[in-house]
């Protein structure tokens, strides 16, 4: 791609640098804030940089949070026995959107991925591991996606917990809601008998 | 999408301000930036701010340019005679890729579409009306897209412009090379064998 302005370059090879955002995705963003008034571009640049330079990570959860400790770490209604545990900040928007949970969260920061070059000590294991010293955790809920990387982490982390007195489990993998059974797979449609549940259960929903 | 911070939640909301970038889309950018060094998002901020803040439109052809005059207006070498008629600066960028024109441009900034609001004098139409007028205009190439917007501004143009003695010209239409004509459209296909071009000068090519 020719530029006929070094500026419009520059501004256009930074944007392409973002994931799935590629050179010709990139000068439209960039034609588009050109157009805009010149605050609109202002406003981004601020909330992009602030949010960079200021933004914590909770000290407890690892969680994105403007301050030390996150709002869900912090807050004493919630049942500080129980611990979520996800890779993601996006996972933690996931589960608390359901209002199903009323627990505590612990984010990973990713997956055990040999192949990615991601290895235990890239993850906030250590951090996870030293709660369950401690002694108050009671129940794990493992929540990472039902990949061979997420069922690995899973694993390691079982292997560091196994010996304390603690309650593990996984959350529940089946049919979705709604969805037709024929057009389910048979790994989810199998795992969805073998692991069924009380029809009473479904009753209280 | 509840945020557990306010300073994601802001730079979610002006990322997704951007053409085709939802919230979600705009949270995994966010991400990404907040898994990177502090430098990139820095970069990325002062790339765009400065890009806002000092990009120049050519002053004879409306161009993007870092100077007043951008570098194919003020470059002698080129034919100064004929100008192409562009609704874009991507279009301009597109025809120098080719290397196959060596006159000069004038990007309008759009087409002339009631349905958006748009009318002839939101664009640079007076501008390139004064240049035909000052008489060192020979040819006048329109090069915008074939759609109802485009032919309705190029007869815009056409009826400013007729009374002074130029040519127009019309970017050629039909089958793209190494197409097969069984899948081209009809109306393409139509124009291809109406406007059929003498044997030989594909010989040169």
């Amino acid at each position: 791609m020719e530029f006929s302005s070094k500026l419009l370059e520059r501004a256009v090879n930074e944007m392409s640098q973002l994931p799935g955002i590629g050179k010709r995705t990139a000068l439209r963003l960039v034609l588009h804030l050109l157009r805009q008034p010149k605050e609109q571009t202002q406003v981004l640049s601020q909330a992009l940089t602030n949010m960079r330079n200021d933004i914590k990570f909770c000290k407890s959860c690892n969680n994105i949070s403007d301050v030390d400790v996150c709002e869900i770490c912090s807050n004493p209604k919630r049942n500080h026995n129980i611990i979520c545990i996800v890779e993601d900040v996006r996972d933690v928007m996931a589960i608390e959107n359901t209002s199903s949970f009323k627990g505590l969260y612990h984010v990973l920061g990713g997956k055990i991925s040999p192949m990615d070059g991601i290895g235990p000590h890239d993850l906030n294991i250590e951090s996870l591991v030293n709660k369950v010293k401690q002694g108050t955790v009671k129940e794990l809920i493992f929540a990472l996606s039902s990949t061979m990387e997420g069922d690995t982490t899973n694993f390691y982390i079982f292997k560091q917990i196994q010996d304390y007195n603690i309650i593990t489990s996984t959350i529940a993998r089946g049919i979705s809601v709604g969805d037709e059974l024929e057009y389910a797979d048979e790994i989810t449609l199998g795992r969805s008998i073998v692991n069924r549940i009380p029809f009473e259960t479904t009753l209280k929903l």
